[in-house]
């Protein structure tokens, strides 16, 4: 075996001599492609190449030159014959980050890096990281793989990709399947809504059917009325749309203030108003009954449309008042299909299947529409699945433990918090739901904040990201969906002793 | 068992009734809730219904109001109880049309149908039929089941869900899985596009894909040039997003005109242009290799970029240039990253796992903020399982008799449109892909062609769906993936006597 200096000199000589690429034979050009593209890790090590026939014929180069470059990097040491089987990617040399490869590489190829900061960045890099083990996810809200039924799900995926050939090949396209739609309506019976399949559409999780609710209702330059804080997605999908935001006064406990959003609809030419009914995020938020039903004749009243994300909806903590203390929304009480009602299966079964559905009321057809021209469908197998998972009543049994497990790990980083936080400090009492929502005393920057928790592993959400105000920037908001254990406890430590800091640093 | 002249009876006095509820007593006014539902089909029959606890709860009514209102509709027959199991639908009565039930649902939840006819109405009629089996789909371009690898791809959905966690359970948010991003590095090399797993962003199929990549890179009153005919969802999307479209002629043979696009590009502030590269949908023109280096060199003059459509680029014909006759693409000769590249797996391995990918060069953060906030991600268990099928190398042998098999079905739907289609009929004849497009003599109107197909359970595409102008709506657009047979020969018959109709009576 060669000695990782012979292959540094052949990359070396390699990187200097791509320059003058003409200069050199052809051979040598093609074994210097080879190596970039193993630098850069598209052929990783101990993977196949490309067949020396298959790379002459893209490459448009003849197979003697391909051989002849193919036993060039092999001497070299970068790649190992398999008889009757091909070239392999040869051990032993460290990858080299991009820059040093890039003259091999179309310049440019992902643009500049943004000019300066943008939430849409921080959000975007805050999800980036999630699926890095080695981080303490108290950022975004997923619930714990612990507490999800893997093997339930896992079941009924292999069933359905047995029997159902069109789970696996076939679009199930917008509206999606109607067994599914058909158990949902049944399911927003608990609820009492009283709809049918077919005013119901299966969509990739409640992102998408927020996004394609905002679509189908408002037009650039529209006003949608938002709570103050209110998720950050609705924010930066309307952002992308152009629309403008009133944000509407909102309490921890009863959600958004509808003398508030009077008072708005008084002054302004609002359309839509996006509102979360139960354990809202990020406060935790329950509208009571009667305040359902006072936005509902508000929104007659203004003749406006409601989109209600019920995303947490299922998660109520058991009281007094048993599993679903909270068992109306606002669709309830919809008498005229103004009600965009959106969820999903992403908070309770799974994140991964990307299963969600809305009932559009009067704007049933656009949404049909604004989906089958984006993404078409929802992904069939989730759909078969989930249905599949559902028809056999272990939903309702896996809810009825899953809520108390969340009740319990919020309850402990609730003590936590009270626990390590500096004085001053407010924290939520959700009834639902696995967030905890943290105003820090000023003046504490959530943003530094989170940068600083990132560099020690810990990851949460700014609450600049919750409002286009200032209002919140002193906020975080935590996932309390973890089973309690040192390491979270340690985490939160981090927090408040990193918040701690800065309060010192300012006074 | 009762007869159904009673359950009729209760049904109708139900309905009667329903208008007077507050007469008479709330266990009945519950019970014609559950009749409507039940007739609606929200509860199927054989199905459970709710619990009496749990429906007290839900409706807010004591359990023994709910008690007595099941053991009425079990005496009317609707019902039937199973010791420790619950109240279940009984069989024997025809479901009846939904208006017979709207009385007693939300009125108008789904608003008034559409005043006037509308292509995206059209499509999504369209597509909403494909599912079922009665119809000979000759209408969205969807390859048969025959031909797609259904067991390998459900031997890797059990693999991959049985040992990731992850596959089953978490987001794989944007860009996506990056084993499959770097496996889809290393495929674009077959087409000279020197790209790596970082510039390459998993979406759900190639149509998010490009709406993805025209959200990113256009705002309303832009202008985007596309091929005359194009792929009808781009136009469809370019309505939803309120850009303006420029049409440039377009070659069966060559695709887009460089010459005409020039011109444009002289008069107009185009801004981007959106073209099919290989095996177009609809023409199955192929851009030359000369061609697509013009293109680039025209999109750097004027500074605009090029989004690319290869979804069915992997599909061309075995012919004496060798499997791949055209092994480069528009994104090959991209040397600043002004080509959006776009594609996906929906007519070589599966539409339902909806897995598509694309390669956005400088707009690589505008397109992955745009997924981050409308989907997400595109499902983990599809990108897992392709991901694990491209692993041991069973596409390319896919691909190898897939490829034979379009050409041969291609070529019979070819002469069976010959054989039986009246004189003055054009039709293409493509070199890849699964689609021929039929230009019928005029003056035969394509929309009136699908209705009276699709009275004989038979799809088409009609081509005014393809183009803004009125220029194609005497074509008609075949999908050619399914094996030839007596059924298929007939639909031919069907559509060509169809057409030899409207002629008889235009004249």
């Amino acid at each position: 075996m060669l000695s990782t200096d012979t292959r540094n000199n052949a990359r070396n000589n390699a990187r200097k001599t791509t320059a003058n690429n003409t200069t050199d034979p052809l051979y040598r050009q093609v074994a210097r492609e080879l190596i970039a593209d193993i630098e850069a890790g598209v052929y990783p090590v101990g993977h196949k190449v490309p067949s020396v026939r298959r790379l002459s014929k893209t490459r448009e180069v003849s197979i003697s030159t391909v051989s002849q470059a193919y036993s060039w990097l092999e001497d070299q040491g970068w790649l190992m014959a398999r008889p009757q089987s091909g070239y392999y990617v040869r051990a032993c040399f460290s990858p080299v980050p991009r820059e040093q490869v890039a003259d091999a590489l179309p310049p440019a190829s992902q643009g500049e890096a943004p000019a300066e900061f943008t939430k849409a960045g921080l959000i975007t890099d805050m999800l980036g990281q999630i699926n890095r083990s080695s981080q303490i996810n108290l950022g975004a809200a997923i619930p714990a793989p612990e507490v999800l039924p893997l093997r339930q799900l896992q079941t009924h995926i292999n069933k359905v990709s047995r029997f159902y050939t069109a789970a696996v090949l076939d679009y199930q396209f917008s509206p999606g399947l109607e067994a599914l739609r058909r158990q949902m309506a049944a399911r927003m019976r608990d609820v009492g809504v009283r709809c049918l399949a077919s005013d119901i559409i299966i969509t990739n999780g409640c992102a998408e059917a927020l996004t394609l609710c905002l679509r189908a209702t408002m037009r650039a330059g529209d006003l949608l009325a938002v709570e103050s804080p209110c998720y950050y997605g609705v924010l930066q999908v309307a952002g992308l749309l152009g629309l403008k935001i009133i944000e509407i006064p909102t309490d921890p406990q009863t959600g958004i203030s509808v003398e508030a959003l009077q008072l708005a609809l008084e002054q302004w030419p609002v359309k839509m108003v996006a509102v979360n009914s139960r354990y809202s995020n990020p406060t935790g938020s329950v509208i009571p009954q009667d305040n359902q039903k006072m936005l509902l004749r508000l929104a007659e009243q203004y003749d406006i449309g409601i989109i209600e994300d019920d995303v947490y909806g299922e998660l109520g903590y058991p009281g007094t008042a048993g599993d679903q203390p909270f068992n109306t929304v606002l669709k309830t009480f919809d008498r005229d299909g103004r009600v965009l009602y959106c969820s999903s299966f992403s908070k309770t079964l799974s994140a991964g299947l990307r299963v969600g559905w809305c009932i559009p009321g009067r704007w049933y057809r656009q949404v049909c529409e604004q989906q089958t021209f984006t993404t078409f469908s929802a992904p069939s197998l989730s759909q078969y699945a989930v249905s599949s998972y559902l028809q056999n009543g272990q939903y309702d049994r896996h809810l009825r433990q899953l809520r108390p497990k969340m009740a319990e790990y919020t309850r402990c980083m609730l003590d936590a918090v009270h626990r390590y936080f500096p004085p001053g400090t407010k924290v939520t009492e959700p009834r639902g739901g696995f967030i905890l929502w943290l105003a820090l005393p000023p003046p504490v920057d959530a943003t530094e904040l989170y940068h600083a928790a990132a560099r020690q592993s810990v990851a949460i959400v700014p609450g600049g990201l919750f409002s286009n105000t200032g209002h919140f920037d002193h906020c975080i908001r935590i996932n309390t969906s973890l089973p309690w254990n040192k390491d979270i406890d340690r985490a939160l430590q981090t927090l408040a002793t990193l918040t701690a800091k800065q309060l010192d640093n300012a006074s």
